[in-house]
């Protein structure tokens, strides 16, 4: 275990490499990879330009150490560093990594160049790689790990502890699986528990039969609520059969998470699904921003054709114009804030889909006491900006204020779980499409109310 | 252990427990009760109102039964239960519980309350208690556990099995700390090495000594990086003087990445931090999120005074009107994109503060390329919606929201920066902040670009 440093010192090792790849000081630079834990390798490597991610790369002195640096690096810069390197040179890497890893790496390239590579892995390997391949992306089959302890239920706990010995060592052991003579799981043994039993006994007699699994296609998310949900250090996989397969360990789980909420993060702001988009070029970055603009640019042209319709109202009453950016940009506040509250909660479990009537009607009551709240403000403040030229015009902005914010809310609550009762992620509603909806409906609301009572 | 659940399962489980309620049926619950992962239980309380709560709790068989409960309810809901108890209850129920999380408990007390508890619970506990509650909030020192497996690096291996059998059960031990006569952390072995070693040997010469630790007032979102980057299972807490003090584990670890991304979540879409949002009542939920209104109606209001200063304009080309909701809309859309992929970045670490030119500058040409396309199309667009009956309507338009995405992609991109550099919390900035500031520039701009352009 190398040691790991603090992210103030971060900052030090970045200049002083930098300054090293300026010189072209290669001994140094391999000086300095042989003592720095790979994960804060991969962290400065972000910043750098292909060329220096390349050269780092292959400074490592070891195909362990490029191994180690691999498990850590974004997978953008994976592509990178491997591109020009060989299959022979990635199956000597590969021999370091686990199964699952070399899975992940494998799908990244051309069907040619993932047969080359498949050809010349080792047997036992490859067999394994080809299965976690065949299992779809992000699921537990495709996470699970094939690197486990599993013994026979009749083993005694001596010769447990034995064959424990004789295993070669892996961090990620936390938990000895207990199979019958089918392969099939049937239990469980702590470390713990396995080092204070007696000698004797069997695994059978120690172990805990009550135990849960998932199944290669069960989603990865549902595994990472259930490990946060149970505290679980590992869960187990098994096929439909109950054939254990694999695990997917607690620190996979942590990096799911992070991995679920970022992508959640960027998909209810528009920005599409791809974690990595910071290691991407602007104009990659403009296309997969682009779409989702779409949505608030429709939504545009639909307010700007029912302004137009109002044009004679608007003729007549010109200060009308200025509180349109208000009621619709207070509309898509509140309703942002709803929609946030929904996907979030649907995202930790925390929202229950079968039963959804008492949220959206809590969130219209929110709604409406905000709107009442807001209107009678903004509708004061317009009387003042505007003098008292216009009877009740505060009337008719107080009026829109309060009607767009309690449906905003109604809006906002809603479209999560009509997407996720329809079985999308609702993470793709709440940016772009709440609020263009909501700016359309605030508008067309707005001088709906204002003709109505501005007209008479 | 009792059997964990399956998400599709606890619905089942919940219309069972409220038919039971239903009928008061308390045998038939406590039955359901003794059987039931706590999570389980936890989970589907959230639902209920708070008399079927307090029932539920109170059913519950044993005080262990209720610590195990109290440690998987959310915050609000463990108030809400041990209202009505007795300190002497508590107290009961507290000796099932790690000091930890009677502290979290105790906290949420009145002082009176606390200090009465305090008097009747256990006297080593009662001193720990006193040291966690004594560090800040999401401090390391607040979340660690003194549950922690400790011995000397002068013991044996033979002596340190012995004595892990004689440590009371607990599914947190992953490692054994050494420490040395001043109680400094010198090393950690795992139990795996501990159970491969021969039994003569001491734990100072198989222990791993290069080891990393916090501090007590180490952030808890610091330690959740670092175990999360380096897939520690947990990580040592210490004072400034290296005693040991505690240890922070990854199943605590998972659920502060999930709390931390949950506040940040609510924070950009401006409802406060609080994470259990959903179990608050309507009015205590508006007035977490009015404040946050608050900036959107200022901006609104400020638009409101910049679209009326041009009033003649408008008079003169009443059309500019409709467009004004596209070119906001736009402009917040592409805003907060830039600001959501800034703030994400940030929280994971991707994101370096030291050198934010160049993030800045790659936002800036994203929001050009995106603007040069979009105002094109939107410009073409007004041509065609309006007729011919205004010359350069459409140059105006197309300009005005090239400008306005470019400068909101420079505002996104730069406003949480400067937050962070700042000490503030940049989750805060892109809903209403950002949204809002980009109101009023966008505004400004279209105005100001239409009088020039069309009042020639």
């Amino acid at each position: 275990m190398k040691k790991a440093i603090f992210s103030t010192e971060i900052n030090l090792l970045r200049s002083t490499m930098q300054r090293l790849l300026r010189r072209s000081a290669h001994t140094n630079i391999t000086k300095i990879l042989r003592k720095t834990h790979q994960a804060d390798v991969a962290q400065i490597m972000r910043n750098l330009n292909q060329y220096d991610q390349n050269t780092i790369f292959s400074l490592c002195p070891t195909a362990l150490h490029k191994a180690r640096l691999l498990e850590e690096l974004d997978e953008a810069l994976i592509e990178k560093v491997l591109e020009n390197e060989s299959s022979k040179t990635i199956s000597k890497i590969f021999r370091y990594l686990d199964t699952n890893d070399q899975a992940t790496i494998i799908s990244m390239f051309s069907e040619d160049k993932q047969n080359e590579i498949l050809k010349i892995i080792e047997v036992d390997d490859k067999e394994e790689v080809e299965e976690i391949m065949s299992y779809p992306d992000d699921s537990a089959g495709s996470i699970m790990t094939k690197e486990t302890f599993t013994l026979d239920q009749n083993t005694s706990v001596k010769d447990s502890i034995k064959k424990l010995q004789s295993f070669p060592e892996n961090d990620k052991i936390f938990y000895l699986y207990v199979l019958d003579k089918k392969e099939k799981l049937v239990g469980v043994v702590s470390l713990r528990t396995l080092v204070t039993s007696k000698n004797s006994k069997k695994l059978k007699d120690i172990m805990i039969k009550d135990i849960q699994a998932a199944t290669t296609d069960t989603d990865q998310e549902e595994v990472a609520k259930k490990v946060a949900q149970y505290n679980y250090l590992a869960l187990p996989v098994v096929n439909r059969q109950n054939r254990f397969l694999g695990i997917v360990t607690i620190d996979d789980v942590v990096d799911i998470i992070r991995e679920e909420a970022s992508e959640d993060f960027l998909q209810m702001a528009g920005v599409g699904k791809d974690r990595e988009i910071l290691l991407k070029s602007p104009f990659e970055n403009a296309q997969s921003r682009a779409p989702w603009i779409l949505a608030s640019l429709i939504g545009g042209i639909c307010a700007a054709a029912i302004i137009s319709y109002f044009n004679n109202l608007l003729e007549q009453i010109i200060v009308l114009a200025a509180f349109i950016p208000v009621i619709i940009g207070i509309g898509g506040n509140v309703g942002t804030q709803s929609s946030t509250i929904v996907v979030r909660g649907l995202a930790t479990g925390r929202v229950d889909v079968t039963n959804t009537f008492p949220l959206i009607f809590k969130e219209v009551i929110v709604g409406s006491l905000l709107g009442a709240t807001y209107g009678l403000l903004v509708g004061l403040a317009s009387e003042y900006i505007t003098g008292t030229s216009m009877n009740n015009l505060g009337l008719v902005i107080g009026l829109s204020i309060f009607c767009s914010m309690t449906i905003a809310t109604a809006v906002g609550a809603s479209v999560p779980i009509i997407l996720k009762k329809l079985n999308f992620d609702p993470a793709i509603s709440t940016g772009p499409f709440v609020t263009t909806a909501i700016d359309i409906i605030g508008v067309a609301l707005y001088f709906l109310i204002a003709s109505t009572i501005l007209i008479n």
